[in-house]
Order: structure tokens, then C-alpha cells, then sequence
């Protein structure tokens, strides 16, 4: 199934990419002073305290990189990466800041030794940045710390973005929980004709903290099954060599890429279809903490579960940890990735897209492009009350209308998000305009159901939220509503977004979004 | 696949039986007098508000009854019953009372035609009971509000629980949410050595409130490919003819009572396996309002979503809504069900099992068999310390090792519930005595994991919440750990089981339960 695709000069750049986020992002966990390593690695160069995820960021990296790859070759590629793992925050940081969105947003930390040194320094220190991706990460709309709501986020954003490709890291760890698992189905809900696409990369690196998990474990056959089943087109790429999985991974890409297009092309040119296509996904089977220390202490870490967050520990105090240390870091060869001054060399750099294509500096991830919402007068929408208690009226029913012209006024940038609640919420009015979302047949007994509705009753609280807060962080406008008593199901989610927003307010370069 | 497998009078017992329960639930929802139909129906013998869900009702008797037939040919079985579409309360409830319990529990409740009378006004009034099931209903342990937690409750039931089988029903609505998505995984969870089983039934009618839902518009392969990914061995049963799903519905039953013995008697002889056996389920696919008015006013009614709630609204005021109604009624024939006196005809009612075996009356429904928790003395876990600040502790250590020793004194009817946190909250200790679950095959790199394991690392807050849930229901004890950060994540299910334990403190016929 893999022919060796990519030629030697764009494997060899492909892997020296990937080397320098690696790179980086041990020198993020590990590092707070001689970024370069041009002198040998002495304790003092160690952080006192360890801190970070290692085992999930060499995963993401190598996505980031082959993202970065596809986006060049395909020079209209508009890409939204989401990590799901985004406890893997140094990954992702190195990321940024080798495709130079890092130093335009935070010009402290150059694209020089000094700047790569404040980058190593501020990582999860007290007054520097957290370890896990959030609001400070440019690029990202994900918090990376509460596990299990990436795909429905990557759904959220897509919807009405026709040409916008949204990239979910899922984690095998991550997709044990219940939200994420409710996220799959989205694909029964996003119209290829008018929504952009979500292509999930489910990276099973086989361990969550300290067990294995589900699908970690699962044979080929099940997760194909499994995926299969939810309707999706499903590529393994498996292996633990370097070059093999390069190869593989880059065809899969354009393989993935060449179907969601096609998918997209024939919705669009067809008047209607009631079929689901079947979009393509990608399972990632690669090592936990790959180009890790193999072993400590006689105990296997590379591949397993110890690799999760500081595979070596007491590195300042235990001179075989150190040079363990220092071979791991000489592994990704520096001195070939950075020139003295520390700048990322001119051919590696090359690999990485330039502006707003860089998945960094995606302006959906931003608050998109500017989308003002038109709300109609509210004072129409008044009942006429000649006398006090002479008419009996339900107040959510004049909603409805307003929430109707709402979606007539505004016709790519509203959407309601209801578990199967809105004609009983009695909002029912947004039906004489806008229809109930499902890609699947429709039937003479359904009413107001079509693959193009943009009224999103999904039965699950969750991907309502998720679906919200993707949508609406990418700067558009939305509403969700439940009945009061289930409200609590999405408190923790809707907790975190409201602390998503408020760290927002920090950041100067953040656009606002609405809320 | 199907052969005409029933007797004739088996067939028509079984219809029979379906047939009272299913006019015990319309009578539920519509009457307040002339409960045997004995004089033809007026205006006045129709309740003055109507409520209830009947569009759940019928799949969900139609289950009960063909248990009670498998109950009753297989003397010994021990059947927990749990409606995941508990808004069917009705549906319940008119089982509970054909077989005896509910008027056991509630003597007002008596099986004559005041009873039936009674039990018709009460329901849904106030005063009286509510439309779902809950506490209040016999043989639940499963609060039917707040759609998705019903897998997770079965699976937890049958942890330690050898020789029982919990019958999950789940809507296909339900199916939708992510809790429920979340907790096909159980089966990765589940011992067959020392567990009992779960055999769930998607309940698959086509429609929620007011929309199709996903898994109803799938096709059976996409259905087949999913769950079998899960890692389940699928039987389909559909049709809208009751004889054809009567000998379908007995038939597949059987197939998969055999395969669970089977599953359990191979494990139960040999030593160890780490290949998850492929647990039967069934995906019932009947209309939705079956055996309901099929069309109202010139619009379609059975097996559509207006079924779901009232199907025939003012009936009082609209004399055709009353002729339908009345037809509606008298199409259950209860002439031949009941006698003159309100009982239910005896040859009918020796459908059902009895005493113990009855589903409504089943013991771990109700707090289970005695079992105390053996604590050990905390105060052997304290600290020496000899001045205050001398010695640095983390207190979390004691209390594993506390955990520990409490696993130790009580091997079946202790558990941890945890997403994967339990070293890293320094709860460790319990792994000197315990294993982590996983059924799965164990690779040298995995330390403490094993499928006999009962430490419950699943990464779902929502499955350890769950399965706690279930598990003390049943009568036994258990801690679910979290970080705190994440425990908003269960707020609401935690909600929902704490009015649970709350009504139940107003029911005196119910056993306490651990807490
Ligand atoms: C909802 C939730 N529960 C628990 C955690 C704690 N936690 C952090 S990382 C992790 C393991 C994640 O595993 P996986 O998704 O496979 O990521 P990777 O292995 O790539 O690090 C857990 C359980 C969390 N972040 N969120
Ligand atoms: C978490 C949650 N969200 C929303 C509801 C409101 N609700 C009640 S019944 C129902 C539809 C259920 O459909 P299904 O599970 O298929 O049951 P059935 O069709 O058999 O009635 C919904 C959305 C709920 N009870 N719980």
C-alpha cells in the first residue's frame, strides 16, 4: 500500500522538520539554558523542576509537519489544526514558533538563541505560559486541558465554511471518553455542499497516563469496523520507522485529501443528495514518546505508557540520566536544524507555509473573517396586551419568530443548536424558514428534515455545546437551547469555554468573538 | 433466519400478555373511568389532561414480556430489567402490576377493576405518580429523565455479580447522546469470569421527539459494522408484523441467553483468556407508537414521531378523536384479557415468572443481598509524626493504602472507579493488591493490568460515575477518584443519583443502599 512516495530532498526536509519540533519540545520540558547545545549538557543547563507531556507531542508533530507539507503542495489549502491531546502544549508552542507566528505575536521570544532560550525558559514556569495549549497558543481554538470535546469543537467550526478543512488530533486516550465518543457522528450533520470538512487523525499511541487503552488495543479489523460503521472512510497508517511512516503518512494525506475534495465537488455540483458520503479519517498507529529514551534504568519508556508526561526524571542529580538526556536531544542533530544564530535553516524553513496559510495564524482560528450579527428590532415581536390577563400566550413561541428572522437575516453565520427540543421549546417558528439538519434519506413522515437544515438537533447536550463553541470561535453567531433540568449536563464544558473567553481578554491580539 | 418457532398458543399467550401491557398503558395515559371498557367510552371516562409517552411504550413491553417467556422456560434466571427510554413509565408500570408486585407495593393499587381504576388516575397526576420511571418504580434501579446513563448502570449492576444478566434498553434518541455512546465500551470492562452480563437492545423505533434519529436512518450494515466494532455480536431484529417479530424477538433471545452461557461456561473452565468474547446485543427495529392509531385526522401517527408523546390530543372535545381512541382501546380486545372482576385472565398471567423472579421484584434491583463494607481502622494509616513539619507526606498515599486494605476485606463488593488517574493521585497502593481492568490482550510494557482486574481505569468520568452508580445501587460499595478540575464533568448525572437516594428515603418498601 506505500510505495516510497516522497523523493529523498523532501523526505530528508520532511524529517529534519519534524526533528526541529522535536527538538524544541524537549528543550520546553527539559531546558533553561544552552538551547543550542554547542556547549556539552551540564545539570545547571536542566530545569530544576520537570514538567510537560512528552509521549503524545513526537505524534503531534509529525502531523503538524505533514500538515505543514500538504498545505505547500496545495497552495489554497486553508487548514484549522486542532490537538485534541493538547496537553501536549510544547509540541505545539514549537510548532508556532517554527513557522515564525510565534515571535510576530510574542516578539520576547525571537528567532534567535536568545529568543529560543525565553522559549525554553517560560514553558510551564511560574509567570511564562501553561503546558497544556490554550488561548495563548496562537492558532488554536481547543483548550487542551479537559479531554473530549476536539471533533465536536472541529464540527462547530467547519459549518458554513465551505472551504475551511478543520484537522482534529484525537488521542486513544481521549477517545475513551463519552463526549468524544458522541463526536463522531457529526459527519451526520455537516453538508458537503455548503460546510467545510473535518478529516480526524486518531492518534493511537496505544496508552493513556499509566494504562493501555480500548483502542489502543483493538485489531485493525475492529477499529476499521468500528469507524466504518459510523461512516467514515477509514486509513490506518501503522509503524514505528521513520521513513516508512513518513512515506505513508504524506500518501494518506493527499489520499484523504483528494476524497474530501471529490466529496465536495460532487455535493456541489449535484442538486441534492441524501446520501452521507463516506469522508475519510486516519488512525495514527505510532509509538507513545517515539524518538524518546528507549529505556531507563533497565525499564522499556519509549512506546509505553511511562513516556506520558517526563520520561526522565532527576536529570540535575543523576549523571546517567543526563547523558541519556543529552544523547536524546544530539539525537535530532541541532547543529544540522539551527544555524548559530539559532535561526531555523532556509531549506527547513521552506517546508512550512507562509502567512494566513500557516496553521498558526489561521484567521478562523482568530474570530474569523468579520461577521456582524443582524438581529431584527425585538420590540416587533411584542405581544399586543390590550388588558392585564386577557391574552394567554407562551413567551418561547415569540421567540421562535425572532429567532426565525434571526436566521432569515443572517443566513451563513446563525444557527440554533437543541437536542431534539426546539418544537417543544415551542420555537417551532424557525422552521418556516430553516429545516431540521440530517444527511441521511429523508421520509414522507419526517417534517422539516433535510441534509442541508442548518437547525442542529442532535439528541446530545454535548455536541450541541461543542458544536456552539466551535462555531462561534470562529465568529459566528449561534444559540443553544435546552430545557433547563439537563443545562447541568454541559456545565463543566460550558465552564471551561467561559474560561476559554476570559483568558481571551489578556491577549491583545486576540479578535473579539462573540458570546 | 426466522422459522415459525412458537407454538400457537405460546404465540398467542405471548401476544396476549403484549396486549394487556399495552393497554394497561393507554389506559394509563387517557382514562380516568369505565377502566375495562366495559360501556362504551364517553368524554367524561377521558382524563382532562393528557399525558405520557406512548411512543416508546409498546417496544418497551413487547421486551418485557418476551423476557418473562425466557424467564420463565429458564427457571433460574436472574433478569435486572432497565428502560433507557424510562419517559415509557406507563409501559413499566403495567408490567409491574401484571405481575403482582406493584400491587404488593402499593396495596391501594389492588388487581380488581378499582385497582386497575386507580392505577389509571393516578398516573401523571398530582398526587399521584410520575410519567417516568423512578424509585418509585418496582424493579428499577435506573431513573428514566436524563437520557444516556443506562448501559453504564447495567454494566455496573453486573460487576461481582456472576449469575446475573442485566436487559438494557436503549432508544435510538438516547443512542444519540454521549454518555450512552460512551458505554458501549463496558463489554472491554467486563469479566465474563467473575462478572455477570449485559445484554443491551437498541431499541431503534426510527425517531426522538420530534426528528429521525442517526442510528434509526443507518443502514443494518452500517449498524452491523459499528457495534460489531464494539466489539459485539449483532442481531437484528425488524419488522411491523407481530407474529413474524414475536417468533424473531423469542427466537433471537434464546440465541443470545446460549451465547452468554457459552461466553461464561468457556471462561469460567479455563484458566485465562485475554480475547474479549463477543457479547450478543439486539437491535430491535420497530415502529415507533406501535399498534397506536395509524393515522389522525389524514396524518400518519404509528411509526412516525407523532407518536412520541400524545398521539390523540382533545379527546374529550373531538367526537371522531374519541371513536379513535375508543377503537384504539378495544383493539387489545381486553375482554379477553381481563375477567369480569379486573384480574388478568389466568392462563395470561402464567406468562409470567414469579416471586423473585419476577423482574419488578428482583432482589439487586432493591439494595441486593446484604453485604456490609469491612473497613479497616483508619487510624492505622496515620502518620508517625514526631514534630509538626518534620516529615512531607502526601496524604492521598495513606489513603491508598486504606483503599487497599478495604479491596483486601471485601474481594467482591469493593471497587474503584477512576479515569486513569489513580497513580497519578498517589493512590497507588491499590495496585498491591489489585489489577487494572482491561480485557484485552496485556503487552510486558503494561504494568498491573489484567482482564480480571477491578480497578476501574476507564478514561470516562461519565462510565466511572455510572458504573459506581450501578454498582451501589445493587448494594455494593465503591469511590469514584477524579482531579478535582474535572468532577463538574458528572455534575449532573451525581444530581440525578442524589434525588434518586433522596426519594427513596420517602419509599418505605426500599432497602437503603450505600452511598
Ligand atoms: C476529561 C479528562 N479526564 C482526565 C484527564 C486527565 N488526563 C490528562 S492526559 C490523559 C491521558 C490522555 O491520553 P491520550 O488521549 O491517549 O493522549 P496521549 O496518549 O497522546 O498523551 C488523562 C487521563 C483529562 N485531561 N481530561
Ligand atoms: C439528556 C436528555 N436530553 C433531552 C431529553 C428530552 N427527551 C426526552 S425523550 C427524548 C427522545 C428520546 O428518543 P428515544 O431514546 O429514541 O426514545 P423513544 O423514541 O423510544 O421514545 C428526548 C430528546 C432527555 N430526556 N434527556
Amino acid at each position: 500500500m506505500c510505495p516510497l512516495r516522497l523523493s529523498p530532498t523532501d523526505l530528508e526536509r520532511l524529517d529534519a522538520y519534524w526533528r526541529a519540533a522535536n527538538y524544541l519540545t524537549v528543550g520546553q520540558i527539559y531546558l533553561q539554558d544552552n538551547p543550542l547545545l554547542r556547549e556539552p549538557l551540564r545539570a545547571e543547563h536542566v530545569k530544576p523542576r520537570l514538567l510537560g507531556h512528552w509521549g503524545t507531542s513526537p505524534g503531534l508533530s509529525l502531523i503538524y509537519a505533514h500538515l505543514n507539507r500538504l498545505i505547500v503542495k496545495q497552495a489554497d489549502l486553508d487548514v484549522l489544526f486542532l490537538a485534541g491531546p493538547g496537553h501536549g502544549g510544547p509540541a505545539i508552542v514549537a510548532n508556532t514558533y517554527l513557522e515564525g507566528t510565534y515571535s510576530e505575536v510574542y516578539p520576547r521570544i525571537g528567532r534567535d538563541v536568545a529568543g529560543m532560550r525565553a522559549l525554553f525558559r517560560q514553558f510551564s514556569t511560574p509567570g511564562g505560559i501553561p503546558s497544556h495549549v490554550g488561548p495563548a497558543t496562537p492558532g488554536s481554538i481547543h483548550e487542551g486541558g479537559e479531554l473530549g470535546y476536539v471533533l465536536s469543537h472541529a464540527f462547530g467550526a467547519v459549518f458554513d465554511q465551505p472551504n475551511l478543512l478543520a484537522v482534529a488530533v484525537v488521542g486513544d486516550g481521549e477517545a475513551e471518553t463519552s463526549p468524544l465518543e458522541g463526536s463522531w457522528k457529526g459527519i451526520s450533520f455537516l453538508d458537503p455542499a455548503h460546510d467545510g470538512a473535518v478529516l480526524p487523525i486518531l492518534h493511537a499511541n496505544g496508552y493513556k497516563i499509566a494504562g493501555p487503552t480500548v483502542l489502543g488495543r483493538a485489531t485493525n479489523e475492529d477499529v476499521r469496523s468500528l469507524f466504518g460503521g459510523h461512516g467514515y472512510d477509514v486509513h490506518i497508517v501503522s509503524g514505528a520507522d521513520p521513513t516508512y511512516v513518513h512515506n505513508a503518512l504524506a500518501e494518506t494525506l493527499e489520499i484523504c485529501l483528494g476524497k474530501i475534495r471529490q466529496i465536495q465537488r460532487s455535493a456541489r455540483a449535484q442538486a441534492t443528495s441524501q446520501v452521507r458520503p463516506r469522508w475519510p479519517m486516519i488512525v495514527l498507529r505510532t509509538p507513545k514518546g517515539w524518538t524518546g529514551p528507549h529505556e531507563v534504568d533497565g525499564v522499556p519508556i519509549e512506546g509505553t505508557f511511562r513516556s506520558h508526561q517526563v520520561p526522565l526524571s532527576e536529570v540535575r542529580t543523576n549523571p546517567e540520566h543526563l547523558a541519556v538526556l543529552e544523547a536524546w536531544l544530539r539525537s535530532y542533530r541541532p547543529e544540522e536544524l539551527f544555524d548559530d544564530g539559532g535561526r531555523l535553516r532556509p531549506e527547513i524553513a521552506a517546508m512550512a507555509p507562509k502567512g494566513g496559510r500557516r496553521m498558526s495564524a489561521n484567521v478562523h482560528a482568530n474570530g474569523g473573517p468579520r461577521n456582524d450579527l443582524d438581529l431584527p428590532d425585538y420590540r416587533g415581536y411584542a405581544l399586543d396586551v390590550p388588558r392585564p390577563g386577557v391574552i394567554k400566550h407562551e413567551s418561547t413561541r415569540q421567540l421562535g419568530a425572532m429567532l426565525r428572522d434571526t436566521y432569515r437575516m443572517n443566513p451563513v453565520s446563525f444557527r440554533l443548536f437543541c437536542p431534539d427540543e426546539t418544537a417543544s421549546n415551542r420555537l417551532g417558528a424557525v422552521f418556516e424558514t430553516e429545516r431540521r439538519c440530517l444527511v441521511a434519506p429523508t421520509l414522507d413522515a419526517d417534517e422539516r428534515v433535510s441534509p442541508h437544515g442548518r437547525v442542529m438537533e442532535v439528541l446530545s447536550e454535548h455536541n450541541c455545546q461543542g458544536w456552539l463553541e466551535g462555531y462561534v470561535l470562529t465568529g459566528r453567531h449561534g444559540l443553544f437551547a435546552t430545557y433547563e433540568a439537563f443545562a447541568l449536563i454541559v456545565a463543566s464544558m460550558a465552564t471551561q469555554h467561559a474560561k476559554w473567553l476570559e483568558a481571551c481578554l489578556d491577549l491583545p491580539w486576540r479578535a473579539p468573538v462573540p458570546s
